[in-house]
């Protein structure tokens, strides 16, 4: 096996000792149970493709409290039967929702909702960064979520990262009511205090990005025919608890996550010359995993 | 068509008014053809897949010449017959070549290349990104390239944004021949100056984008029966004149860029709410297009 890119797997494949510094996931899985948070099951969007592929997504309602209060309703009200990814363009996004319909929402959506784009700093706990970000005066952590903001402003947004999903919206004062929602292929941080963000995909993500690619403008995909069909789109809550998948993310406040952004900004394992001494805020991946 | 992202396009699908405040794709399209510099045939690298996708590559001589000559030589000297892209790793990289052959090199190829991981600034003309850069004291783009550098410490590298090609390699002192590449889908700047950057996919991502993704560690496909057959691997300078794509840059030093930089930065079309005041290096995406 020649040729590899990355270490700890790598030395197994190639059958070396193992490396003596610790890699990032090395941290991760020496964290104490007690660095863990289970994630609320009312706080996971379950999709599930009729291709069979399931994608999992974490929502954000400390940050985007109508716009998910809306998500959870549309999915109580099976308002996404029938719904299906429509767009999916390289480098951007994978789009989904029932685009041109005209269906009416179920009870309990806000239609117009507040701009959610950002919210107030105050009350947050932010771990920071550590390092200069050119999109806003501070980037961090906070409950596990990669966030900007200002103190001096008192703002804080949801940072487009790998996976972050957003709430689609015609061009302002429209908001998007959470019925059309997007998933990011790599930052898009311009996109930062421009749109809800309202969740993360936290698992399944292949599912999404793996996709063939829509040719039409904005890669929305050219025949209905293309369009990839939803079968369901469910509160874990709202499942069998036998059925119920579950997730806990690294408290971002714990020693180990510090230790984690310390070895993200310095990775110093067998594979790494030059340590960078520094990262983005979404080369930094906060981590999710499955419970139990 | 509800809830879209973008603009230019976007307006055009729902009929509204063009926007008054350009778009970075405005400022391209609005560039004089003497800001577009042809890329030579020798600098084009097409790899072909069997079924049907094609993928060029502009390769970088400039920043890792004893590479690229290898690269160019493995292409005439057929060493890539039989290759497969066998490794494809969801939100890293797709990567390609013979994997575990013990084929002998073409000649022309140096076996052990040296770490051309960085190259001296001196004699570089960088445009700077202008904003602050967490991987190195400088960013900016040289000859349509996104290059991290330090002043002071002379040194310059080809930054790992999305597309970038870099040249797989076993742990230091392997240095990887140019015979195994991979190709990166979201920056992965951490492995700056960790590995060799040789060029960049210039058209046709989505062909290894839009792969499935491989379930083994690394992403490596679990059977050979999923390995991507390619077809070739050729210099567009070795095609039929007839055959030869053509592709330009936009001059990085040119008014025209400047301007681009600048909107890519401070996006103030009908979309945008809050320009963002800033932006990243792979966010820059230096602009290239097929010629004529």
């Amino acid at each position: 096996m020649k040729s590899l890119l990355l270490t700890t797997a790598a030395l197994l494949l190639i059958g070396a000792a193992p490396p003596k510094r610790l890699t990032p996931t090395d941290v991760v899985n020496a964290a104490p149970a007690s660095a863990w948070k289970a994630i609320p099951a009312d706080d996971l969007l379950v999709m599930d493709l009729k291709s069979g592929g399931r994608v999992v997504l974490q929502l954000a309602p400390t940050f985007a409290p109508v716009h998910v209060a809306n998500i959870r309703a549309l999915a109580r009200g099976n308002y996404w039967d029938g719904a299906t990814i429509y767009r999916v363009q390289d480098a951007y996004v994978a789009q989904w929702g029932l685009n041109d319909s005209d269906k009416g929402f179920p009870a309990g959506v806000t239609a117009k909702p507040p701009a959610e784009y950002t919210r107030a700093l105050k009350g947050l706990s932010v771990k920071p960064l550590g390092y200069a970000d050119p999109y806003a005066p501070g980037a961090g952590f906070v409950d596990g979520w990669p966030v900007a903001y200002s103190a001096k402003g008192n703002w804080a947004n949801l940072a487009h990262c790998y996976g972050s999903v957003g709430v689609g919206r015609d061009l302002s004062p429209d908001t998007g009511s959470g019925g059309e929602l997007y998933a990011v292929f790599t930052p898009l941080r311009h996109l930062d205090r421009n749109i809800a963000v309202v969740g993360r995909v936290i698992d399944g993500m292949a599912s999404l990005s793996a996709l063939p690619r829509g040719t039409e403008a904005l890669g929305f995909y050219k025949d209905k025919s293309q369009y990839v069909p939803i079968a369901s789109i469910r509160l874990a809550s709202d499942m069998p608890a036998s059925e119920r998948p579950a997730f806990e993310y690294l408290d971002t406040m714990s020693a180990s996550f510090a230790r984690y952004l310390t070895i993200r900004a310095n990775r110093h394992d067998d594979f790494y010359i030059h340590p960078a001494g520094g990262v983005d805020l979404c080369n930094v991946s906060p981590p999710v995993r499955k419970k139990g």
